[in-house]
This record gives C-alpha cells, structure tokens and sequence, in this order.
C-alpha cells in the first residue's frame, strides 16, 4: 500500500444481487425494504456489520448506488454504509454535488439513522433527503455508538433543505440489528470508538 | 464505474514530495509545518482545497500517512484531508482501529479544525490525539462551512479520550485559506453543503 491510494469496495454478492441497473423502487418503503435487506445480507455473507444504505433518485426511484458497512473486512473505520453510498453514487455521476443543477435529486435511504460522521457526510454529499428505518436508539441498545452527534440532528438537516423522514420500516431495520447481536456479531465498539 | 470500486487518490506529486518513508518529524510544530505545506501544495498544484493533514506516530514523530482535500478533482465530497489520512493510514497498518493494542499511539495533526464529518471520523479512527492549525471561524471566514457540529466538540473529543491541542501555528494555516481566497479558489459550497 503506497501513500496514493484508498480503495474500499462493496463485496462481490452485491452486483449479483442487484443485478438489473434498471431497477426501480417507486415507493419509500420499497427503497428501505431493499436496503434492510443488504443489511441483513451483509450480515448473512459475513462481509460487514448490519447496516446497509442506498441513493435513489427522489422522483423516479431509480437506484444510483447501493451502500453496505465494510469497517472490518475493509480495515476501514470510514467504510460505513452511507459514505460507500454517496461516494458511489459521486464516481458514477462524477460530481461532488448529488444536488448540482440538472441534476435530478436524489435521496439517501439508510437501514439505521445515520452516526456523526455520516450526519456530516450527508450535508456535504448534496443529497435532498434522507430516510431513515432503526432509530439511533435501536443500535445502541445493540452496542454501537452514534459520536458527537447534535440532539437536534434532524432539525439541522431540514435546516439546510435536507426532508428527513424517519421509521420507515423501523421495525424490519431493527430485528437485523436485534439478530446481529442475538447471534454474537462482533460490536467492534474499541473504547466505543467505532461503528 | 460499478457499483464495486469506491477509490480517491493523493496527487501525483505527494510521493515525490514525501520521498522518504520513515521521514520523522519529531516536534508538533513540525508535524504541522509539513501538514500547513501540504495544503500550500495542493493550490499551487490545483490538486484540491486548501486543507492538509497527516497521521503521525505520536512518540515517534514517524509519518503514517498524509492527506490533502480532493472533493472537486476526485468528484467526492467525503474526500476531506483528515478522512483521507486516517483511510490511507489504516489501509497501510492493515487495521480499522488505529488505536489497537499492540500498536504505537496515532495522531491526527490537521491544517484547519475538522467539520462536522471528519469529527465523527476522526472519533471512530482510533487515533488518541487531535493537532489543529487554524481555528473553524479561519475557514468560515474564508466562505467554507464546517456543518452541523457539536458546539462543544473539543470537549466530546476529550471524553472520549482523544486529546485536542489547538492554534498550532495558526497563523501559517490561516494564510494559506486567505490566500487561496484571494487568489480566487473556488468556494465549492453548494446551498452550503460542501467543504
């Protein structure tokens, strides 16, 4: 490994998975039924924690990107579900703006309400929503940890013209996370210093 | 680009600029001359932002891995200079926790006081101590937003064990954000959502 590179990759299931480039999901909870279910098929292959996320173009539902946790297999604290998302998404669009004019826009959906960096990350990412399943609550009682994060982290979203919709399918997000920890997934949480 | 491949890059001209790999830079003022002349480097070059860091062995002064922000050549908006050293460095250790046991203390020494994203990273990389330059309102002053943080996000940091040291020489940090604005660097800061 030389200084120039930083590379994380989504593992191989994913493409077969979603085979079709095409695919739309025209409703809100059909965006988060697919998301819970890299989640829980993340957690199935053994190729990352439970969490799985996507952008979608808001309007038409088309999926741009896909995002699953890869912290442990990647060797990489950064590899959360949502920045593999959004960067993705970014090297497929080739912008840094997922909100630059033309553009249609898009949204995040993400399988548990995001941690502080990737509250950040979402600001900056140019995304015009997020949608949200577990609760941040729902992971911590599994043992991960959300960071710094605002107590009012929705209020400044919206604040900056990002809709936060939350517990969309809350329930389905949180038994992934509920069966992670049932069957001894590692909660890599060193000095609760990672998700 | 699939949906398989997430990958940023140094600039070109970081490896000959760093061309020795066990260069030490033994006092604090030193990590951050060179972190300062990285953020130098990459306007002049018009390689990205004007924002560099680096991790660095805290008792030895040994460079782990440098960073310069690359948002707008790489068309990524996570591509910060902390988020860049702290990924490289992790991939060149081979762990996602650079605070494991066995391993020597890290620390991020970075030219300008992290956003709102990097904050949540810098909590989950596992180094144990936190070198800024210049301070927050330095980069606000120039146009650049740091996002939805903590107010009190020196204290979060020091809860959690990571030591903050503040004003590093601010004023060499500081001048190459004004310069950079006068000299007319782009600004990226879409609705204010990029850094």
């Amino acid at each position: 490994m030389s200084f120039r590179d930083l590379t994380a990759c989504l593992p191989d299931w994913v493409e077969g998975f979603l085979a079709d480039p095409d695919r739309v999901y025209a409703s809100t909870e059909a965006r988060m039924r697919l998301v819970v279910e890299l989640s829980r098929l993340n957690v199935e292959h053994g190729t990352g924690g439970p969490f799985g996320a996507g952008v979608f173009e808001t309007e038409t539902g088309r999926l741009v990107a896909p995002g699953v946790n890869r912290v442990v297999p990647a060797n990489c604290s950064i590899a959360h579900a949502e920045i593999l998302a959004i960067a993705i998404a970014q090297q497929k669009l080739q912008s840094y703006d997922l909100g630059s004019e033309g553009m249609p826009a898009h949204e995040l959906v993400t399988s548990t309400e995001p941690c502080a960096m990737c509250l950040g990350a979402i600001v900056w990412s140019g995304v015009r929503g997020l949608v949200c399943g577990a609760r941040e609550e729902d992971a911590q009682r599994v043992g991960f940890d959300e960071g710094p994060k605002l107590p009012d982290w929705v209020g400044a979203l919206e604040q900056r013209g990002i809709a936060v919709t939350r517990d969309v399918l809350r329930e389905e997000a949180r038994a992934v996370l509920v069966s992670y920890k049932e069957t001894g997934g590692p909660v890599y949480n060193g000095r609760k210093s990672t998700r």
